[in-house]
């Protein structure tokens, strides 16, 4: 089968994400990255396309630019990726969707607020389709816990307790250039929400989606460590759902020793189970009245879904990616079934109201502020 | 050395503490068990002390006759363990302090906050010892933990979380008789709390024993997934503490998988611990920049306190609890630097407040409330 | 119940061992020391006894004394214990066994096979019981994978790999003056068996008790690494089972990192278990073509049998070496049935074989030795 | 840069390894597969060929006609990767290295010992790239362990313990047709070793890479218990070094409960690694007398070699994979630095020389067979 085509904004040289979106999309061979304007300084992104082997003539000095020349092109892009920093996704976004290019868009989804709203707008009205690089969801034992939660194993749900610690922002290396912290921590490109926006909305994308429920309301008690930093390294929230299930998120920068610290329990009437990003080939699952099982990644008692390797032999993080990236190509090529598990565009409109509510219940001493749906 | 004297109220056939106590006890021949009023049921209460080996002149009827016959003879106890549903301890505990013979108490206080304030004035007016059970603060790293911190390990403290989990009241089985069970879900015999009592006030202690700081103030959601359950069996607690400080505690009884999953991590500004009691004889440390070390009970770079043996062979529930009573012998003998480590009638009035604040809470839609000190 | 007369020969100031059986005998309330030749040094004996509360009058300068003047006291001692260096173990048992007290014997048996040959023809004229504590047999789930077992849960058994890993010794801390370095170095004390008398007979007694078959052969590559020593601190042993199966011990007191790495695991035609002395309350398990259970001390699926706690509250090395006290006392008072898994002269006898074969094997280039029967 | 051209021999449908290759050879970009002989059935050969978007031109009805096509072309292969049965890889391997193609086979090198002299004698005499694809050394933790002994943080090494247990053979599903397994267990295309060869040969190449180090001399003793299977699926193995260490290996294929066991256990006289390829992103770290600490991929401590993401973002076994390949085509393209940790033709004879000595001691009775160099 020919690879499809993918453009990329942003991802330039001494980018974290956008190094990681080529490796997911190239993983299982449904793309070539064939365009881009990888950096809103034009000199790098010409520098950056040569080294990634993209065509000079398909690298642009901005994403404007490149989407009303791809979109001109017979071998136009099947789709372009948005990895800059979250205050220039909706520009860009919906500069390509207006051009009819499919869009896979970084999280969160915007910003603003308000951004969000005209980009879903346009979203909406146009009908390109959008993408939202929610990565977790790509785990296949996340994917298995989904379906064993639908399929009631579990029971009804009661208690939800996510977390997603890490402890890169103890110190403010922002102050000391570090790229990745600057733009994470100001809020003119990061927007209102901090830990909330960059990991908490992953914790989140997570419980919605392996749940099938978004909480209907939640209490937040955000707090900034780092010195001179104005938006949130920590997070404690509380949370209800309509169903009667209470939980717990955790968000951190600051819990030194913790790496990329993304955990998930959740314990129904029938049943617990409990998952860890950092070894996220195995989930403990208990039945009532049982002793724990340690399910495997295409282990026994598994589907073996969104999986590559016999079990024991690890796939990770950029393995979970390339996941959504293969899922959006067959879906790009009309394999409807495939869109059903990938995040889009409610998705990020939900990880905009929790970052909004966060923010509203925070800072008026932890009231309980609705989920808007 | 000879061993002391302990007499027990409570912890009769099919108790589960008072076995608990007994063990903790006998561990390192600080105490001999020679009198007890081990049950309300009086037949019940003889027949326990047949199987004890307790002399019968020395099994009564009930604490009050226990507390005046005892003082009376000149072999009398040295302590009294107290070991009671928590309705029963401030009854027992006066009758004893009354009596000038020191008391050994489980936790909660007691089930009133009523009860509470009257054994504080009967322990301060009287001036005898008084020592509450709440053991996890014997476990030797839950001691390095602390010793760690105070001397400024960590730097100043920024996030802590605390969690309980169990899942042994996933369904309601006190209404098909378990005992254990029973009184603890009955608000008459076990106070305002549910959850929070039995275990949230474990995780309260190992928080203010391990940083030296109270909360002084928290948000709690209490519920009671349990059918027909009065008193909660969930609770998320998030805290404020002066410094600055913020936190989460998660108690559980109905988190199926969970077996008595105490677990507490700490993060400062210059490093952060993590320590699980269901594996109590390793605690993970990181320094800021450097990987996580894993420090082992009486292993290489601790002090080895409060431990009997070498690194490796595992020391467990019952060793810690015996800790307690070990040092609470030495301070009876005198040794007043024994004492230091033990909780007492603040800790208990801790747990009391922390009960109130988050029932006050809780039913005040999360409401932030003072901890009063 | 009343508690039994324990009377004990070395475990003075300073010793290891004999702390640990105090302990054990204490735990469960079945036990009194009252009587003991502590140390070969008669002053050193008798400060030792006025430390541990023993009666001056029962406090022995030597254990030839002991054994007359304790059996004929009217409240003679039940059982001694016995927990000199090996060299001791036989002259100090057959005093006791020929005065008819019970004798619990730490292990390996004896230093030499003359004296294993002398002791066990004194057990075996005079009828006194005799017990040996090979300590890890007392871990509740080592009853449980044993039972498992036996009832063929497993299936026929295939492959058996023990190991018993430390690394206390990777320095000659012997020449340092450490005491407990200093006689297990000596053959003079220890006999021909270095790091294979002191843990590599754990590890057979382990294989032998949970799987209920001794091997028939093994082929051992014994090593000296630590500076100056003359005995083995390193064992490569691989075994043949009659029944087919395979194995190998892996036995070292050099492995820098390694703390006391007890591990076992069991692999027949229907499943496979693995357990970890150090994390001693959990149990892998897993059944052929269904992802593994982890079997938790008293949880769901087990026996219960052997422990003291609910799931989830630890118990350690003293529990289990409790366990066997206990069972001696049980024993003792009557009960044919405590016997059943208590070790004794055969599994002596069978570490003494397992020493013998190691040294000639490995004195003979690997070549495969029979283990007598 | 321009991705280099790859051709394979092998690795059509139903293949696991073949998909292996192409994953990794994609994942960083440095490979575009581009033309192949994909299986020995031409028809099935061409229906791979389509379903990878392999030019039909390019596929081939067998690997001596790709070797003869691809080498007449001006955008000929820059590399074929062989990924056949063993018996296949001399044959195939030869072809291309005659034609000047630069070959990347898998291991083991082949299935007798005189298809790997003719082979060794073709690379010698060719001098056209020879890569053996020995994956687990492109772990980044592997890669760490390597540079820590070798610069001596261990000290003088003492103990080496390797394991590589997998339980997917304990039935006979080579008798159901499983293709994977049918393969493996007949000597005719597998050659004279089963588990030594599918995965002891990875436990030597381990030790060998990361210590720098060749055992001289095994014993070992290989055992059949799959009915009807006439190669080995459990193997105990002893090593001597020449420097005075000791190591042992376990292979195994029927060892249930295990899925892909490759396990790494050092130990020298200043400190102790563990490592295992399960959860291949953290590796234990003893140096005497300090705790334990944990190293994680990229994390705190370590250099970073060979990985891409960030600590916490787990990598895996096909980035492990990947880095193969990344290093084949930096080499490829003239940078001879990239070729030192890369393994080849001496890794290959290595694992042959040592499948040969453990046929030969165990068929006598384990004696001590030395590993030619």
């Amino acid at each position: 089968m020919t690879p499809l085509r993918l453009g990329m904004v942003g991802g330039g040289q001494g980018a974290f994400i956008g190094a990681v979106h080529r490796m997911a999309a190239r993983l299982d061979g449904h793309w070539n990255l064939v365009a881009g304007a990888f950096s809103s300084d034009p000199a790098r992104a010409h520098k950056s396309a040569a080294e990634l082997g993209v065509d000079p003539a398909r690298s642009y000095d901005d994403f404007a630019t490149m989407a009303g020349k791809e979109a001109a092109r017979d071998d136009r892009i099947d789709a372009v990726a948005i990895v800059t920093p979250n205050h220039m996704h909706a520009p860009a976004a919906i500069a390509f969707l207006e051009a009819g290019i499919p869009v896979i868009c970084d999280k969160p989804l915007t910003a603003t607020q308000d951004q969000a709203d005209e980009l879903a707008a346009v979203v909406r009205r146009t009908g390109t389709p959008f993408f939202l690089t929610h990565n977790y969801t790509g785990y296949p034992l996340i994917r298995e816990a989904r379906a064993m939660i639908a399929r009631g194993d579990l029971g009804r749900l009661r208690v939800i307790q996510a977390e997603y610690a890490q402890g890169w922002l103890a110190e403010p290396i922002e102050s000391d250039g570090q790229k990745q912290a600057a733009w994470r921590t100001d809020p003119a490109r990061s927007g209102a929400g901090g830990a909330i926006g960059d990991i908490g909305t992953h914790a989140l994308n997570l419980i919605t989606f392996v749940t099938g429920k978004q909480p209907n309301a939640l209490s937040a008690e955000l707090t900034c460590f780092g010195e001179g930093r104005t938006l949130d390294d920590n997070a404690h929230i509380s949370l209800r759902f309509e169903t009667g299930a209470r939980g717990q998120i955790w968000a951190s920068q600051v819990a030194v020793g913790c790496e990329n610290g993304l955990r998930l329990r959740i314990y129904g009437e029938k049943g617990g189970l409990e998952w860890a990003q950092e070894n996220p080939n195995q989930m403990r699952l208990t039945r009532l009245g049982q002793p724990a099982v340690w399910m495997t990644r295409a282990g026994d008692g598994t589907s073996g879904q969104a999986t590559r390797l016999p079990a024991g032999h690890p796939e990770g993080y950029l393995e979970a990616f390339a996941t959504l990236y293969s899922e959006i190509a067959q879906c790009l090529r009309g394999d409807e079934d495939a869109a059903i598990l990938l995040p889009g565009l409610d998705a990020g409109l939900e990880g905009m109201a929790f970052i909004a509510a966060c923010v509203a219940s925070s800072s008026n001493d932890g009231v309980w502020v609705a989920l808007a749906r």
